[in-house]
């Protein structure tokens, strides 16, 4: 087992890594940006180092400081949390080159996830589901309207050299087909320098239900079933649920198999999370793999019992997964809630400032992940939040309940807070039904969006 | 189900009863001192009543002016908590007679097991092992020889009338016999007005073990396992554990069959615990009855999963318990530390004040009940407690290092604490190991008791 790992991340999950790692017997360094110098993930490791100036760049995203840090204190691995460098299969590269283990599976499955095209690919090939589409190319307008007709409306017409949302276009019947085509590919061409446009089934607010995987270096790959982020602004995940309230559990097996046989295809060894987008008629397809640790990860610890970064640093040490997909049961009902210093009536502006007072909850079945203390100061370079607060009950209507106690008593001053619309989406109707998907907040509760 | 309830308490304990009410959709009514104006449970209940001065006669003990609390917001149960008035059966009594449900057993319950020799008299009848003694009348020197020597040394000599220490006297062999009987009894002449002496077997540093029960009002009766609480200080606990590592299964099964024997024997019909001396051979016996939630209930609920307070307030509600003796599974590990405002080098003296700074840990596994929170102020008149930590580990050795871990990130500014002493238990290696009854704080880590 390693003696020191460095963390090459910030706020919660920094903190998250470094209490793994104590509890574990292994020494922790912190690294820090000037912004950071009284940051909590820096005072809780054993040893600190500033990393550089406040902005990602230059500090936390900054490989060689990062590198010469873990060097110069004697670090064995790094652990790269999520975000920053967690996905960089360079820096991945890297530090195999100094001979820094990298806690994360193996670069080529970076590289290989990082890539969607060739991701959908592989996944094709190991009989994955893929949202259903037609990559060749487009002969003429009978042939685009012949396996747009295939795919059936809606499509997503997309460029192929695409990102950053250009080149993309919604169409919903055959009559908008042609003009909305040419336009993208106008688009394309201006943008990226290359006019290939795929055309993709379009599935209308979709579920998005990703599944939990560990896998190690000896083949052994499991998942830990389900969470559904579905409640999401803008592609940002603002509410999970583990377990899915819209799977049966027909459907929630076949998933958990189906994201092995993901994993597998790519002989993944490390923690990660395959995304699936539903659709209404809980039909699945592969969206993308993540290479790292998630956000979301505490709901799935909480109904499984299952200490993810604790199985993740294991395995990166080269241990064997101590249990297997039959000891995995899910026990009760998990919720988390982001809390942000942003201000949702002002488009989400992030807030960032000093936080004057914070009384956080706590109780039976109260789990926070933060990086805040009261006193302290949220820099303005960074994510806003404030703190992950997640609930465990026995079922999802004491989850409910306990998370809308604890959303009650949670004070904070000095910055404005996503609390009260956390406390709304709780308290919604269609939400305690169960009855949500990710076009749920901005239908039904966010008017300004 | 109740719509309202008044909690008759402060603290901790009353921030834990106004969660578990308002997870079940409760309303609830906070009484407060003058002195506890800006605590915690006046502003976490959706009423707070001032029932009088400071100190807790004028206020947390003045019956009438919780009655008349009561009365006034509505109010149509009182949850008593523990200390103040839980174990009062007169209190219990005015309760219902102004038609106000007391959330706590029958108060014939209260009143039997306030008594101790009836208590000891009922287990004895109902075959339930208590300490061996002799209640008769000592006729001679030569019969209290023969007693004693039935029992076998040591003996303890009790005043039958006693209290606060007095009129007992510890006797280790027959030398010693007559003279410490005289001196008892002279004292205990004085003291109470009444010589009588018990003779009773004198267990030398027992294991503090305690099993939950669970009753309801038809008859059902059942345990939630045990605690081991034999981390003790003059008789106040500072660590729990559950489960104890001193017992084996099958101990421990006939342990919990025994106390529900006890709970069945005075029909029991709340929450309540069974205090039991197990002697170094694992011989048990009945100590007492608490008949009230307990300070350490949070390590039950991590191992079972339970809510006992829910429980608790759904029983006195008239509702039967919804699960049976073999639905309850010990799950893991926990361990409570009480973190108090304390200066263990200067006699445990309670160190009241402004809390200047408070950063309590988190992250997976850890749980806090606390009733306090930066600059807030602890006032002299009550118990000095800063929170409750209790992790729950996937066995004993996690919970150990999840426990010192989260004591290494806890920080307190502005009162002296008790957290390092709390280090040094969980690193001491006869702790680690479980080789510790209520001799090992005074033996092996405090000089100065």
């Amino acid at each position: 087992m390693f003696k020191k790992i460095l963390i090459a991340n910030r706020g919660e999950i920094a903190v998250r890594i470094i209490r793994a790692c104590r509890e574990m017997g292994i020494r922790t360094v912190a690294v820090y940006s000037e912004g950071d110098r009284t940051a909590l993930h820096a005072q809780l490791a054993d040893e600190a180092v500033c990393i550089g100036p406040s902005p990602s760049k230059d500090s936390y995203l900054n490989i060689q400081n990062i590198i010469s840090a873990t060097v110069l204190t004697g670090a064995e691995a790094i652990h790269p949390g999520f975000g920053f460098l967690s996905e960089n299969s360079k820096f991945a590269s890297i530090c195999e080159e100094c001979k820094i283990k990298f806690i994360g599976p193996k670069k080529e499955c970076i590289e290989l996830m990082g890539d969607k095209a060739k991701a959908r690919e592989i996944m094709k090939k190991s009989k994955v589901p893929v949202v259903p589409g037609f990559e060749g190319v487009i002969k003429d307008e009978e042939h685009l309207k012949k396996e747009s007709q295939k795919i059936g409306y809606p499509v997503m017409l997309k460029a192929a050299s695409g990102g950053g949302g250009k080149g993309i276009r919604i169409v919903s019947s055959e009559e908008e087909l042609i003009k909305s085509y040419n336009s993208a590919k106008s688009e394309a061409e201006n943008a990226f320098g290359d006019g290939t446009i795929y055309i993709e089934k379009y599935i209308v607010n979709p579920h998005h239900i990703e599944f939990q995987i560990l896998g190690d270096n000896f083949g052994n790959i499991i998942h830990l079933w389900d969470r559904d982020c579905s409640i999401q602004r803008k592609n940002q995940k603002v509410l999970e649920e583990a377990p899915s309230t819209f799977l049966n559990d027909d459907i929630r097996k076949s998933m958990g198999e189906v994201a092995v046989k993901a994993a597998k295809s790519v002989n993944y060894n490390s923690v990660g999370t395959i995304e699936f987008l539903v659709d209404d008629d809980k039909n699945f397809y592969f969206m993308e793999m993540n290479t790292r640790i998630q956000v979301e990860h505490p709901v799935t610890e909480a109904i499984t019992g299952v200490d993810i970064v604790k199985e993740q640093i294991n395995v990166a040490s080269g241990l064997s997964l101590t249990f297997k997909q039959d000891d995995v049961k899910i026990n009760g009902h998990a919720i988390e809630c982001r809390i942000n210093a942003e201000d949702p009536e002002k488009n989400f502006m992030p807030c960032p400032g000093k936080i004057e007072a914070l009384i956080m909850p706590g109780g039976h079945g109260i789990r926070i992940d933060s990086g805040m203390y009261a006193g302290c100061t949220i820099p303005p370079y960074y994510d806003s939040m404030i703190a992950k607060l997640i609930v465990h009950g026995k079922d999802r209507n004491e989850a409910i309940m306990k998370m809308k106690r604890s959303l009650w008593e949670f004070v904070v001053e000095g910055v404005n807070t996503n609390i009260d619309l956390q406390f709304d989406i709780l308290s919604n109707e269609d939400f305690e039904k169960g009855y949500y998907n990710t076009g749920f907040l901005k239908d039904k509760l966010v008017n300004n969006l």
